[in-house]
């Protein structure tokens, strides 16, 4: 089966590569969806696109068996690329700076291995390359353009991310897997003058400075240390000129939590903090928070998940092979099996240069050495991760497609 | 010599809600300036456009005698305009919020009263409109481009700014009239990274927050409550999605003083905050904080300032002629008789309506009543203002050019 | 072995009600000591007093067999007492709010459960009453004072805490226990002066306020949500009255955490925020920061934990036996076990009122509906806890005393 | 009247030094007043003590003549001297920062030349020693006992302060004179409990750091630039232990304005800026906010002003007699002229080395490098300080006690 990768090779290669150059935002993937769709084609997959507004579908049916569902995602960030690779991003501002690229590359080296071997197995591949995961509404807007009544309800599914670890391992964990998150906007109302005139005028900046300080709070005090919970403004704008005040500012936050408990407390206590932070100032009005959107926790099922973890080992090693503790990303993978009831399972593909790893691994610096998902020099190595990463996705379909009985999806 | 102004209004008022209409930002004067020219043109002034970039000059020259220079500013400012007035600004984000199109309309009036009363007086009329006073820039660029050398020094310089006061009232001062002002912009550097592991990340959001709160107790703490100074700090940018941390804020501050020795003070401590803030966040490298442009104080001539005040109290009558404090507002007006070496005088012209100002001021609430300039709901009263701005200039010209041994600068 | 217990309860009960109503503070529980040594004593306990400062030590040798320490803490904390109880503390400032009266009680009454039952086991039973846990310093002190060396090197030890868990219940877990826990003063130097003069000083209070605020980012912003810790400024003190401002202030802080690498970025981020927000500030001088004392984790060996497990079960039924998430409070119970190189086991027993804290659990507000320890409200229900506590030392001591071949410490 | 001084000088020094060594707080300065009794007594001043508590009142009649009323407060402040100086305080926590010592000697030293002058003046001298100016309360105190009605009302009264100026200039200003003071204790109130377990509790620490840091905004951006208000946190306490979080936090705070209406909004921000605070934190009751004592401010009357400045010059030269800026420190001096309805006249009396100032005043740091009032380094330089201190009150009182009609206090 994986016989044929060495072949593959310079192809995957220049298609992540292309891929890498050309990055599209979420729910503008139409380049990325019409190179994907052709290379799918070609491999003999039936191929719709447009689900989903963006979403590309592929399916190779080979007789009686199960519907074994592989996803990647499609959409990079607004992010400016800093890494000084030769096929960096060619547009300032954008920049597949969380993997996708590499995502979709596996996906289409999957469905060639699996293409080429299909004497080897028996059943159904359904390939989903979905739009907008950053921005989330991607899984959700295929599910709702019909996805399993137009091309078959699976018996599992699997999903899988680059991430920072030594390229060639491969980590999951049954149970939770990611965390739920939650995307808020907040606008905090002042009222505007001249810089020069401070008190003709509410600063909505001096009240968005102490709201993002006052939020730290809520990590640091509220929450037991031993929960989980992380609070991110990742944005925060607002004025236009030294010399004005402006009328408001606006922050956009993103929470990670593990339970419903503390994921309700710290909602809470963002409410409470940001309207109290707008009395202190002698608000006009009160802020706006308003959920922006909200993702369930990736859970992975326990039987799919010891099946697929089994299938690794017997491929890759048990020492390529490892546990995880839950992540505090998140992801709108989880959709996928809560909408459609049935099992699914999600892992980590390392790709981090595995001797810079280890060093600041001993060093206690991973954290600050090894460029994270969503950096401007995030780079994963090139090879051993695109390898990897298409041997997962083979490996587990195959301990579907190759299994007697397996259309159970109740034993998935 | 006023007795032509009923005739000339509605012309002028035309003409204010024209430049209302079509505010133009610093620099980009072009539309205004060729709206301003024909108009001075068909007056008989001799009109050169270009001037400084985007600038204009008029010269009526009427026999020996002194120039006298009436100054007024073009440009506007990157604001929302809320006022909901007929004559709205027609670009979002772009407004005339500080009144300089009631400036260009004042000197147009002036100059046309001047054009048709050149029997009553002798002397030059040297009519200067200027651009980018709001970003700075402006007078510098005009008096670069030969100002003094192609249209000929003036015997005095005469500046005036719509105000929050009365309409219908003049406000100025001998000595210092308006404070210097420097405006900085401050580069924090973080390290970007995921939002759900700001582990990984250096945060220059709330590095920035952090630096903006600790920025107020300059004025609270470090500075004498007896001395006069403001930090504002006017922008905040910094990211793009709330799930990436970004890679670094910009912040853009606003320092008004009146005194060298509290400038200095000031400007160390930003500094010093910056940095050191900078540092407790453990940013991976010094923040920049660089100084965009600095405005000198508006310093009126002491006895050029009298002889303006004698005549506005001939004209007006002492009860719509007053005194004020230094202010806080800044202005480029002060370079021009700092670069020319000649006396020059600036004062306030009232533009809110009479009642509504002194029921705020009973209250005790103008600074919150009362739109200050840069609000967006910033509107002056009409007829009035419209017709107290013109006659300052024409009373203020001719108590020069009419007068004998005028053309001495030293008595200004 | 427990039917004497019903006889021993009033005397138990008034034996904590005086310990509650005199509550000592660190390395000051001299009543505490002389009344608990008396108690011993009157049992056949051969009693040492003034180990390590104010610490008690009774020995009952009861034949061949092995050492079993057992070990409570006796000190009161700097708490003024709300609960209004009858038997309250009658010091004001001081208060038995951690529950170590309750320790002793229940060491006195294993004590006597054990003498009276002496024809059921072998072995020596070596009691040890500390001083000064809460400030820690009190099992060093009798380590270093020749607590082994003096009354034989123990086979095991045993501690205890109660906790806010219902009462009846037991909870314990092998491996860590409890966090480690590192106490630092941090002084800031400002330069004093008059309360209307701040320009001529350096205000310690406002750089105390940006630094307590910024010491939360360490938790929010440098620690992965995964890993576990606490930084609590518990104290903070400056100044005398409100028009001068004072030289310098101090703060007290407690930090808790489970893992080396853990506690080493969070020292280091003290550090680091600590002096950053002095230079802030324009310090004339940097900052003290010194760790006044280190706890090592409580670590509960493998072995023994699952031996004084499977007894609880035994004993008390396994609905009242649980496992426990590793705690972020920290003991000196550790010392013990470390410095003697023989395994201990530490438990949690509940105090809280039973169906108190089902309710506030169903509306998870257990957090702040049940007072815990170190609340000037703390108060255990009484008789299910001090039965509990008792009956825990006793089975774990059994499960060693009557246990033949126990004497070797490698299986403890 | 001025050429005994000299003889006069080592008794006054000495008993300087021997005040300034003994210092005692507000309303407790028993040995204070016993000491100055005594030297009063021994001068021929008719001596009451124990006026308004503490207070000391010496009258000496000579003939008919208007009555001087000369004032000088006692008390010391809760500081710890680091001077060094060899008659430094033998009182650990309490000293002379404020220099009432030396205007305790300053009257002694009037006292003495007016008794031995009485030939040349004739009138009553009514000395008034006041307790307790520091927390205010002394003034009224007196006033309260009948200070007018047992010792006579008053033609015109002075009190003078030490200040940082070269020491042989006096400074003076018509009307405004100094600041009106408001003191306000804040309690805030959060829930405490366990230092490791901060999410069961409401952290009083945090909330008070964010509450100062907020507080800092009010100064910085409500109130004009161009007018003086000061708002100091002078003392901060929470907490005992490091790992107990505290249920409540004090703050004490000062603020300084010239102006009701901006002393109205600098008080209504405290009260909205420390709710709010308390409301971010979710604070279980709101906060209580006191004001506890509130000074008006000090007016000089302009006519006797004008008559003291006179003399001033007259005595010193105008070299030595300059005008002020109204100054942020305050007094409850304008108790007496307030209650009593006569004119009264304060004046400030340099106590630097006039090198020094005169160095730090061309570096521009005299706020920096010249210890000020209330700090553990205020010493001002002994011999032209107290001379030029007795010769003021002397001057002062003889332009009115050798004045012809100048009983009449309209024209004070």
């Amino acid at each position: 089966m994986f016989s044929a990768f060495a072949e593959l090779l310079p192809d995957l290669t220049e298609l992540y590569q292309n891929l890498h150059r050309h990055p599209e935002l979420s729910f503008e993937e139409n380049r990325t969806a019409a190179e994907l769709g052709h290379h799918l084609r070609d491999l003999g997959y039936e191929v719709t696109t447009g689900v989903g507004r963006t979403g590309v579908v592929g399916v190779l049916r080979n007789g009686d068996g199960p519907t074994v569902m592989l996803r990647a995602d499609m959409d990079a960030l607004p992010v400016t690329e800093r890494t000084g690779l030769p096929y960096a991003s060619n547009r300032p501002g954008v920049m597949h700076a969380c993997g996708h690229d590499l995502h979709c590359a596996w996906l289409v080296g999957a469905a060639a291995l699996l293409a080429h071997g299909a004497d080897q197995w028996a059943g159904t591949v359904l390939l989903v390359l979905q739009p907008a995961e950053e921005t989330g509404g991607g899984a959700e807007a295929m599910v709702d353009d019909g996805l399993y009544e137009r091309f078959g309800r699976p018996t599992v599914a699997f999903g899988q991310h680059v991430g920072p670890a030594p390229a060639g391992r491969v980590l999951s964990r049954p149970g939770l897997m990611m965390a739920a998150s939650d995307s808020l906007q907040v606008r905090l109302f002042g009222r505007g003058g001249h810089g020069a005139k401070p008190e003709s005028t509410v600063d909505p900046i001096v009240m968005a400075a102490a709201t993002v300080l006052r939020l730290q709070t809520i990590v640091s005090r509220e929450i037991p240390a031993t929960d989980t919970a992380v609070v991110t403004v990742g944005a925060l704008h607002a004025g236009t000129k030294e010399n004005i005040i402006p009328d408001d500012a606006e922050l956009k936050l993103s929470v990670r939590t593990f339970e419903p408990r503390v994921r309700e407390r710290v909602l809470g206590a963002i409410t409470r903090i940001v309207h109290a932070e707008a009395a202190a100032a002698g608000a006009p009005k009160p802020p706006e928070v308003e959920i922006m959107r909200a993702f369930e926790p990736v859970v992975n099922d326990e039987a799919a998940t010891s099946r697929v973890s089994d299938a690794f080992i017997a491929h890759f090693g048990s020492d390529r092979v490892a546990g995880t503790e839950p992540q505090t990303g998140s992801e709108d993978f989880g959709v996928y099996g809560a909408r459609g009831r049935f099992p699914s399972v999600f892992w980590f593909v390392g790709g981090s240069d595995p001797e810079a790893y280890e060093q600041a691994e001993r060093a206690g610096r991973v954290d600050r050495d090894i460029p994270s998902n969503h950096s401007p020099y995030f780079a994963p190595v090139l090879e051993t991760t695109l390898s990897t990463g298409v041997e997962t996705l083979v490996t587990a379909a195959m301990a579907w497609l190759t299994a007697s009985g397996s259309a159970d999806p109740q034993t998935g």
